[in-house]
């Protein structure tokens, strides 16, 4: 008997109808003889509504009340699931992610899963029923409190969920038909990836691809959950996510590059004119670390305005950039750096790929593709797989296009390259 | 440390506005010295409106994800509430019912409480808190899925929670200002009443005030939880509803009559010439009963159409009509009934007071008003401390009207009935 955990997102559930088709879609996968969790979000905008209803009676909503208020939505949902297939003639229970048995720890808004003891969905599934688990929440070990997970939340459930009940695998049901190699909206000659390994995956969402939460496919390639991730608007085949050992390439062998990521969520932050001093590095650092920012890419040089000095840039979230400056110039003086410039106008380009492990030749080939489309080269940063670069903002459009089409993903490529011809 | 448990209704909480006032209204009870429990419904027409939503995925919503849906209500409001009161500075906590220890029967949709076990909500209390419990839920002893518990639940839950947590007193939060002497929409010259026994509101519930609910009254009594009937939009006294030793009569004396209270809802069913043998009637109250029907008055003549024969009427729900009449008809042949004649054009008035007890005038008085007022009396039926009776539909104003006056209970009247004074 195959079990898998199906995860539907708020566009999936926007309304009664699209209910009733998620309902069918269940219980068609149950009746081939599987057993099913589903794991669901708020229907449509419902979080949102909600919000704007909480900011209502409070300009800063109590962290603990507002997941109170927020998991409404989902559990609303996943009532409404469960009643639409019973209505088809099956058994169907829902379950709060309290009964669910996702224990998480206390952060109201952005709580991260401790563990999951599902034994009432256990015994629900034993019993014949499909299970619908509202997704986006937990409670909390220590106070016993519902919480809400934070981004990613309700796919991280799902892999989560199949992960403790032993699940054959997880699918998760988006409004897109799969990972591409790179933005369709950007490179229209973007493919589908048929199966990507998780650490191609795992690079791709940490370098800007939206389609999955890093969170969830760490989560995957931890407790070895392969993911399907489809649309649930058609029967297509979308994108496997797996371990690299069970993916089947044509001829065995890999293409160098699995796909092209990008990321205009970032900004450059560049210290100038640091003493070159032991220890002046690590404090500038160490405030930033202070004030919870992730540092992402991290470039030293001898300084242009002194050579004496260095200019330490690195990148980190729009979001925290005003938070970072502020905390720089307050040490500016203990510090000495004579200058503090930020560029919000930067954009991330990444190609990845378990291929480039054996293959020195990735990283000439993409500097040369980017130097022909003439994208200038701010940062650089590698990792085993992948490949990033920081580029001007209105560069990045280019810089994906010219790596997309260097490494053979375009459609109408005859020839991807593939790691064993050695092109 | 005075405790005080408050409920509000859902036109009470209807938007933001409104949760916002009721914030400021909780407040001002803490701040006078109060431990404060707030029960609360849903706001406006949401469990409606979720209804609607049931309807649409499932013509007949499965009952326990029925619950699953229709508590997210209480929850949300319950939420806003806690939020909009910690945005004034005080701290508060919200708790769904099943978190707040309502414990229920398995029947969803009209589950009863069984027990209720508040140390959550003890120990947020010992901590400051002000505790804000979502109403209309609980939990079930056997299965641990969440109930909803049917009508007047949320009153109840107040009342029951008020004994649990050895309150004070018990506020009922409503869009009226207290209970009246008869429906002020009948008799322009009802008064409120500042005080009323357990007994005699458990009475007019019974017979037709819809203001608080039978089961909320009953909790009270058993529990001696005085109850403080209010309107959420004023600061005006209402009526409290106390043990009878505990009211405060002017002169130590009570009025003879509280209150005359009617009700529209009932339906009059006659079986016409029963054949009089032992067990006959047991037959047809047996068959009622099987049905789950509640009788109310029972009536037992002999019949017109045939003095060998009797003819036997009872009262019962509107709503249980039909099922009433097709129950008898299928047992026709074996007793041997010649005929069912079904009225719903009737109404029930009646005349509560416990200083009736003692004087024995009160029935005469009563028919004599009616008989004045041109009322005809189909049914009687009476208990220690009320008198009722079945009248025409189209004369229930009159009927009530008429004992209002003559029991001295209009606004303008300068003399009050008092049992002392033998009038």
């Amino acid at each position: 008997m195959t079990r898998v955990v199906q995860k539907f997102g708020g566009s999936s559930v926007a309304d009664a109808e699209s209910i009733k088709r998620v309902a069918r879609r269940v219980l068609r996968t149950k009746q081939e003889g599987h057993d099913v969790v589903v794991v669901i979000s708020a229907m449509g905008d419902t979080t949102d509504e909600l919000m704007d209803l909480a900011l209502q009676v409070s300009p800063q909503p109590a962290p603990r009340e507002l997941d109170m208020l927020l998991t409404s939505g989902e559990r609303m949902s996943a009532a409404l699931l469960a009643m639409a297939i019973a209505d088809l003639g099956a058994t169907a229970r829902s379950f709060t992610g309290s009964q669910a048995g996702v224990i998480t720890t206390g952060t109201h808004g952005n709580a991260r899963i401790i563990d999951i003891t599902p034994g009432r969905i256990q015994s629900a599934l034993d019993e014949g029923d499909i299970v619908i688990v509202a997704g986006f929440q937990g409670v909390s070990q220590d106070t016993k409190d519902i919480t809400t997970l934070g981004r990613g939340a309700s796919d991280t459930t799902a892999v989560a969920l199949a992960a403790a009940l032993r699940a054959d695998f997880c699918e998760i049901y988006t409004d897109v038909d799969g990972v591409y190699t790179a933005d369709p909206r950007i490179v229209p000659s973007a493919r589908q990836i048929p199966e990507i390994a998780y650490e191609e995956m795992l690079e791709m969402a940490a370098c800007g691809a939206k389609i999955l939460h890093l969170r969830c496919v760490e989560y995957a390639r931890r407790e070895d959950v392969p993911v399907h991730v489809r649309s649930s608007f058609s029967d297509k085949p979308g994108t496997w996510v797996k371990d690299l050992a069970d993916l089947k390439g044509p001829l065995m062998e890999q293409a160098l590059i699995s796909g092209v990521a990008h990321d205009r969520g970032e900004a450059k932050i560049t210290v100038v004119g640091v003493p070159d001093k032991i220890g002046e590095a690590a404090a500038i650092f160490q405030t930033v670390a202070d004030n919870e920012i992730n540092v992402d890419m991290i470039v030293q040089n001898v300084s242009h305005v002194d050579t004496s000095r260095t200019d330490i840039s690195f990148t980190l979230p729009k979001t925290d950039g005003r938070k970072a400056i502020q905390a720089l110039e307050a040490i500016k003086d203990r510090v000495g750096f004579q200058d503090l410039l930020y560029n919000d106008q930067i954009g991330k380009v990444s190609v990845v790929g378990v291929g480039m492990r054996s293959h020195p030749g990735v990283t000439a080939r993409f500097f040369s593709a980017l130097a022909e489309a003439d994208v200038n080269l701010e940062m650089i940063s590698t990792s085993e797989i992948r490949i990033s670069v920081v580029v001007d903002a209105d560069r990045v459009d280019a810089a994906v296009a010219a790596a997309h089409t260097a490494f053979g993903l375009d459609a109408e490529s005859e020839a991807v390259v593939y790691a064993g011809t050695g092109r």
